[in-house]
């Protein structure tokens, strides 16, 4: 039986990639994904078998992955930034459950958190959490808390999906509790886009950030007590004393 | 003058880099970093000049980076793992100031919580925290209250630096403080030399997590309420629906 490897191609174009990832592409027969991220690693793996299933089909798109695995095909699952944080490989392990066979290996990519930061400056030098404003499987309540709980602990935030098609409102409402703990003048980010055409990267203070016309290609960054502007960059101060 | 990159390399071996790390090291004429990981890429690029400075010299590394790309040298600053996370980006910037020059790039990398969620199964496909248990630079009332935030907001944990020299006692009083809260039984992972050869991983219980006897090469995942154990890889599922 062959293998079935989760990967995750990091932002945008292949450049983010990782050598390992690449490399799982190469060795796979059957390449499996959203046809948006399949069709960007498509041009550099044009002898492959390459299998899609519409945005939301989640469940659908792992069963095809491992039943190609288990007809034999060594398969790559495909996954837009890391293969884990917000990606298909618990889905796949859940799908197999306790049985032994297709096996499974799980080859990490870029996340936004790392790759937006990058955009911005450095805003995840110390603690953070990162958050997903989607309630398409979270009950908006349990997305509160978690808001509440990373700003009692000062951390730094990164939040995941701020705003899509239907969820216009959710960036706005996040940052309404937010600025229950936190000051208006609190240093944030907007990263867009990142590692395509027009990646573009906006420091802003949390009052502005309500009302900033997030979409689903935005990362966003909320800064803990320490984070500063210093050169137009947004930059959390790891603590290192220097004169 | 010439411009500074601040790369992230990953974990372990070159496999790990992103192909635009890779480009941004070629493209440096002079490599800084400890030595340590400047020992990793050597070997890869054998015609530029390299610069180390020991452990816990990070402003003196960091300004010998700056003074080389100010005297015209194209010049790369590595950080294992992430530039970003517990990374040396914020410090760069930090020490430029309001100076306009030299320009500063920062290139991401893998940071130990997608690496090492990938060696244990897939611990971070919903929301989490990442917290570092190194006292060095940030007091431990402010670690503690951000472990405390952690799981009142159900989210899942990343410990990095859960030991070190001087400070073996960390992950076990750290374990203390989420057992408040959290059951005994909660799982737990531990990923030990990411990428590097004798790589490996452990799943376990928030019980027997406080008795780990954890080193500088591990890093700690602790479970949300919905983290399960599946055909022994730690799962975090993300809620989809399947039958």
């Amino acid at each position: 039986m062959a293998k079935l490897t989760v990967v995750g191609i990091g932002p945008g174009d292949a450049d983010n990639m990782t050598l390992r990832a690449h490399r799982a592409l190469q060795a796979s027969r059957a390449i499996v994904g959203y046809h948006v991220y399949v069709d960007l690693v498509r041009p550099r793996y044009p002898d492959k078998e390459f299998y899609t299933t519409p945005m939301t089909r989640e469940s659908e798109r792992c069963r095809m992955a491992l039943e190609l695995a288990e007809r034999g095909k060594e398969t790559a699952l495909v996954c837009s930034g890391d293969s884990g944080v917000y990606g298909l490989a618990a889905l796949v392990y859940e799908l197999r459950g306790e049985r032994s066979a297709p096996e499974i290996a799980v080859v990490p990519g870029l996340t936004a958190a790392c790759s937006g930061a990058a955009v911005l400056g450095a805003p995840l030098t110390h603690d953070f959490a990162v958050i997903s404003l989607s309630d398409r499987l979270t009950p908006w309540p349990a997305i509160e808390a978690r808001l509440e709980a990373a700003a009692a602990g000062d951390l730094s935030i990164v939040l995941y999906n701020p705003a899509s098609h239907g969820r216009p409102e959710h960036l706005r409402r996040a940052c309404g509790i937010l600025l229950r703990r936190l000051p208006p003048e609190r240093p944030c980010g907007v990263a867009r886009s990142i590692g395509r055409d027009g990646e573009s990267g906006m420091v802003l203070t949390l009052e502005e950030l309500a009302d900033y016309p997030a979409d689903m290609f935005c990362t966003v960054f909320i800064g803990n007590s320490t984070t500063r502007v210093i050169g137009g960059r947004l930059v959390t101060p790891r603590g290192y004393r220097h004169g």
